[in-house]
């Protein structure tokens, strides 16, 4: 049993009442708390020792990054991140100036998009450290973003260049808040999430979501240099578009609109964030299956986020 | 440097913003979203495998244990819990079963007040488990009562009995939901906290939040049967009222009333709550220390909760 299906057999019946207006199963839970024109976002993420960080990794871009993962997510449904609540499991011996580099990039990230951090808790986890961060945030009543809305014929986008990201930018990159409340405010998206485990197995949470299929053009994935460099420079490594669609941690957006206003949302993306790529990768078909075309044909994308080259 | 020196150290300047009510130093933090007429609550709370349960715990409990530790933080401040996001962090192999356990007891507490479980995730975690929880939940606007109302003269109040948790109580408590809300709504409490690490210790969190001191009388403290039976059961255990002091993982109520409603409420409790004691324990006073007092006298209690008996 792999993670996701773990979470669906954990998930299938949790106890939920009035307040949830989407629950398990998107970037964020979605609560209705009573505030008139907003909707409330919550979430918690991890990074743990040794899979997300490793122990000589600078403690500024730990904290850095376990936020800005917490951040990606609510911006995945268009929100505003509110406060933070900081959960460090530390190892029964550390240093107390790493935990507090642990606290200055976390803090550096929030004050730049206006988070409070209001607390959270030390405990022992003897052996490594682990820090989670539950977040909240809002976002205006109607205007959330599931992944659930794609319908077909959408054209699928997604921002900036994916694959590579353990190279370095996991540990650098910018949660699309900006992007995402610009998108909500402008377009009528239809779905949205963040890439965080690789766009062939991310886009198949999006179209199961939608219960819909997808057709990716090959030549049309933004493919990052740090790929396309470690594809060159080693035989060994795999093929840089595969990467782009494997890798993870890119914790860019994808999302749909629908077709129409493809050329106008690409128009007026690159009057307003001219220094981040937005590539239309293809689109939203009937089915259940997502395809990847390239000059021989198509390839079906299979569920862990491998594709067959022919 | 310890725990609460090291979140002392961590959380000297925090990022803020305006919906912050009270940040770290409570058992919630509270903020205002916008809801008219309440305020949100926001707790996060960790166990792991070897230090607040052990590998043979049986599952439910272990996830009943999880959620009623930050029930009874969001308890401590006269709250309502809303929603909760599970986090789970797995050693390499593990059993869908025991995984599947813990679901079961978290759930059906949850179930047990109204709180909805929306979702979390699981990471890897290799060695050992670890649980955290992250809760929302609501209060009237103006009705939270935190640790740092208490004034000089009120009585001090316990709920249930202290020590020997760690016997069975510690897997199987029941978080003061009901007790604390009645409480709120029917008594000026001036400030209230839930008894996690000894009475001792957290008691010292209450006065220094509230810039007072504190007298406590020994005859007056509600030992449990578990602790006595301990005490006398083993001579190299300690005495009973020193495990009803620093025992930990009590999880019952310590709050504060001006003196002239103490018996008023004491007379209304024992109506409304037949089944669970309430103690007055001794009174607030002015200064920084705090005291026991036995027949022999007047003892400090230090900081780190052990009293030195004479």
């Amino acid at each position: 049993m792999n993670e996701f299906e773990l979470i669906a057999h954990l998930t299938k019946s949790l106890p939920a009442n009035d307040s949830v207006v989407a629950g398990a199963g998107d970037d964020c839970a979605v609560l209705d708390l009573g505030v008139p024109d907003k909707l409330i976002l919550f979430k918690t993420d991890a990074v743990v020792e040794g899979v997300h960080f490793m122990r000589e990794t600078p403690p500024e871009k730990i904290g850095r990054k376990a936020l800005a993962r917490c951040l990606s997510d609510l911006a995945a449904m268009a929100g505003t991140p509110t406060a933070a609540l900081v959960t460090m499991a530390l190892p029964e011996k550390f240093e107390v100036e790493f935990v507090s580099g642990i606290y200055s990039g976390l803090n550096a990230l929030a004050e730049k998009y206006g988070v409070a951090v209001v607390g959270g808790e030390t405990t022992t986890n003897p052996g490594r450290m682990l820090i989670s961060i539950a977040l909240l945030g809002i976002v205006p009543r109607g205007k959330q973003i599931l992944r659930s809305g794609a319908k077909v014929g959408d054209a699928i986008f997604v921002t900036g260049e994916l694959g590579g990201s353990l190279a370095g930018r996991h540990l650098e990159f910018e949660p699309r808040l900006t992007e995402a409340r610009w998108l909500a405010e402008h377009f009528h998206v239809h779905a949205m999430m963040d890439l965080s485990d690789g766009l062939a197995g991310d886009l198949r949470h999006l179209t199961a979501a939608s219960q819909v299929g997808a057709v990716l053009l090959k030549s049309a994935l933004p493919v990052s240099r740090a790929a396309k460099l470690r594809a060159r420079e080693n035989s060994r490594a795999q093929p840089a578009a595969l990467a782009a669609l494997t890798d993870g941690e890119d914790f860019e957006l994808l999302f749909t609109v629908a077709s129409p206003d493809a050329v106008k949302l690409l128009d007026a993306w690159k009057k307003k964030f001219s220094g981040l790529k937005l590539s239309c990768i293809g689109k939203i078909v009937a089915g259940e299956e997502i395809h990847l075309r390239d000059q021989h044909g198509s390839h079906q994308l299979n569920a862990h986020g491998y594709v067959h080259f022919a």
